[in-house]
């Protein structure tokens, strides 16, 4: 799988959760031989639950597995990702991180790089405009998603 | 709530794991104002999942909770805290992380301090001993919980 193709699975997560009424962030979890692990989106809204993010949403999904799993693996997540989200693809030893779009939000990269993951952004319009449109919609939500 | 209250409840939550053939693993959060928020265990086990881990399962039991809600607040956990659930109390600025024990694993605790988190370690023997039986009886499945 290349890295639009990871993207657009993470993408279409996000539009999910926008349609049903929560944050609009996706994820998929794709190991090094190009199989898809696991995809979600965030579940705050959804779960009422404050761990369930794009990311972490793959992660569960994907369920459990041998750390041999994640080697060599890539997170798609169409948002830079949180510091909890930094750290459960550092948890894994998640190899690559490749991200929708880092304007509305900057997250963990730096430490990401810091530790020895590949980390890519890719500055995907579509990943930003739905991230800014939900943010002019529903400030409160987003805020309460990242802590602020 | 004092500190060996708070750890009393992370090393109960700890021991229910255990006994459901878990991994015993267990956190509480607790308010600026000594309110519980939250407990929880690590629940790999119990519900196949690699992200509730136990300071995560206590924020999930926690709820959606504004960000004011974690002001000042203190994650009381049986273990030193991996990356995932680093990231987690510095997304949701917890305040402080006390800690059972590291001696069986070490964690984020030095990036908690970078970030301005207060850490503290208590060294509880029971913590460390529960932990130690585990680790002994069940190699393989703490391996799986920590990716290596
Ligand atoms: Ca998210
Ligand atoms: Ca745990
Ligand atoms: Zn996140
Ligand atoms: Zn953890």
């Amino acid at each position: 799988m290349d890295d639009s193709a990871g993207l657009a699975i993470a993408f279409e997560e996000a539009k999910t959760s926008y349609n049903e009424g929560g944050i609009p962030i996706g994820a998929a979890l794709v190991a090094s031989d190009g199989k898809l692990l696991g995809r979600g989106h965030n579940m705050r809204v959804q779960l009422g639950s404050p761990i369930h993010h794009g990311e972490t949403s793959a992660l569960f999904n994907s369920g459990r597995l041998p750390a041999r799993a994640y080697k060599g693996s890539t997170m798609y997540t169409t948002l830079s990702p949180c510091d909890m989200c930094t750290g459960a693809c550092l948890l894994y030893g998640i190899s690559r991180v490749v991200i929708g779009e880092n304007t509305n939000f900057l997250g963990g990269e730096g430490y990401l790089k810091q530790r020895g993951v590949e980390v890519v952004v890719l500055d995907n319009p579509d990943c930003r405009e739905l991230m800014s449109q939900f943010i002019r919609e529903k400030p409160e939500l987003w805020k309460e998603d990242i802590g602020t």
